[in-house]
């Protein structure tokens, strides 16, 4: 199987510059002190649509030929993709719709609204959603979007660890989240296209862990009943991003819902930034297993910021 | 009377540029949507020590000759600027001894322990914060900071819209806070140098609108009682902060807590952001006076985001 190459991934950083938010790399010398660690943060919760997601959409969006383009896309996502694709649809000037469950969160039913784009609700189930996207491909000619299992989305999401490494050469460790695997296998692609020996970590909630466990297994073993406050990480790995993940991934780190919200607290308090349950994954890692990370500089990755403020105080509350 | 010139806020830049963080200039295509305002920020809330304070003290610290630096640095300073004194003195490898009163919030008290320094603690009375600074002059040959009225303050404050400058260059209208005034002069000084024609708001909260009133008088009216959430702008205009403004500034707008903690709410949910109070003033002002801004662009200077985060909640909740 061949992974997207180099120069595709420079294609992709290239092509989406233009709309992108080129996030800057944050410390906190205070958070440093308070935890013994040498952390660094990529925080994409301050791109567009607050969250990574918008690289992957617009690398998909603006590749697109003006035929295609001019029918529109869609997916179905409850979250942040559904946001990012709206947004990128919006800024080249064409239609997205978007199928989202009943149950997406209000925060994020806003964000897809507010970019423009027309949300067609359907009942929170993977066949309905996809019913609603094959009737939207018949009706309209839309073109289709994945969320992650997608060249164009793996070599859009590449482009956040690409600046990261051009801002700051000395990382030893980078740690990302794995969802449905686009960040951290775009993440994979430019560590090792830029050569370095730097070691790459996945971070997954316990309660979502299937690609910890498909990393043991040596396949694809798919997501079940997920439960975890970081809903952002509840899909299963894709045929695209399993291969990449297997291969350039050196290991992937549990952490439980508990662990997510103390890191998540952390970020807040000592960086100033809102970031998601999901987003905190990372850091919550990387404190779990400090030991092993005592003078490495680290290399943390935010993948997004959307959280509804109320749900989130609750949250802080409920783990105190 | 002699304001600073270009090269003075030229040499601030370049002496400070390798300790500070040049943050980003951000904005949210769906807040300016929703404000129907074109919204850019400067968010100091993300600047090391969590405000723009960080800036002037870097330009004092590293400023000073070897003989004076080796005795250390000293203020008094409830807030932001005593952790940021503390910061630059630890990154130049020199004593920093704040004299804080004992009521000072305890989230800045941890940045200034953190930072290295040693608090001295006193009553919360002026008289005893100077007698506290008196002392370790005397004792320790200290170098005194002042938090605002200081050239060299003044001349690193300047540096947040130099940079928003070089990052935009169609801003119609730029809108800060205004305390103790050092950042509000500062900035007129760089929109001021740069021939830009914008027009610059000050941003003060009604409980504390002593610069508004002094704008008004012709002279420095001291603040009296304020009362505000807003407990970084509580302090009176300096003899050298006033003069600037009084040149320079356009006018100033007051808003009440109500329309802080509003401002506040929408920079957390939109930018993703922690903003305290004072930080959320400028937008409070350009949402309240939103009749005159619209078509213009707005540069909102966001001063800092050291809240507690159960004050915040509390706020949140409070003003609902």
């Amino acid at each position: 199987m061949q992974f997207p190459q180099e120069h595709e991934l420079q294609q992709a950083a290239e092509r989406i510059a233009p709309y992108v938010r080129r996030t800057p790399l944050l410390f906190s010398a205070e958070l440093n002190k308070v935890t013994g660690l040498d952390l660094r943060f990529k925080p994409e919760n301050l791109q567009h649509c607050g969250a990574f997601k918008f690289r992957g959409a617009c690398n998909a969006v603006f590749g697109l030929d003006e035929e295609t383009a001019k029918r529109g896309v869609t997916t179905h996502s409850s979250g942040n993709h559904a946001a990012a694709l709206a947004l990128a649809a919006q800024m080249r000037g064409i239609d997205a719709n978007i199928v989202m469950p009943d149950n997406a969160p209000e925060v994020k039913q806003r964000r897809v609204r507010n970019a423009g784009a027309n949300i067609h609700h359907c009942v929170p189930t993977l066949q309905a959603r996809e019913d609603g996207v094959a009737r939207l491909v018949e009706d309209l000619g839309a073109h289709v979007v994945h969320p992650y299992d997608d060249e164009r989305i793996i070599c859009g999401q590449s482009t956040a660890l690409r600046e990261a490494l051009q801002d700051d050469d000395v990382f030893n460790h980078v740690i990302a989240p794995v969802g449905g695997g686009g960040l951290l296998s775009g993440t994979a692609l430019s560590l090792r296209a830029d050569g370095r020996t730097a070691r790459l970590w996945g971070a997954e909630p316990t309660g979502a862990d299937d690609a910890l466990r498909s990393l043991r297994a040596g396949h694809i073993i798919p997501s079940v009943k997920p439960d975890t406050i970081a809903d952002g990480l509840l899909t299963s790995l894709g045929e695209l991003t399993w291969p990449i993940i297997q291969h350039n991934v050196d290991d992937i780190y549990t952490v439980d819902d508990a662990d997510i919200v103390r890191a998540m607290r952390l970020l807040w308090q000592y960086l100033n930034i809102i970031v998601e349950p999901s987003g905190a994954v990372s850091l919550a890692v990387a404190l779990k297993q400090a030991e092993q990370l005592r003078s490495k500089r680290i290399l943390i990755v935010i993948s997004g910021g959307n959280v509804d403020l109320d749900t989130a105080f609750d949250l802080f509350r409920r783990y105190d």
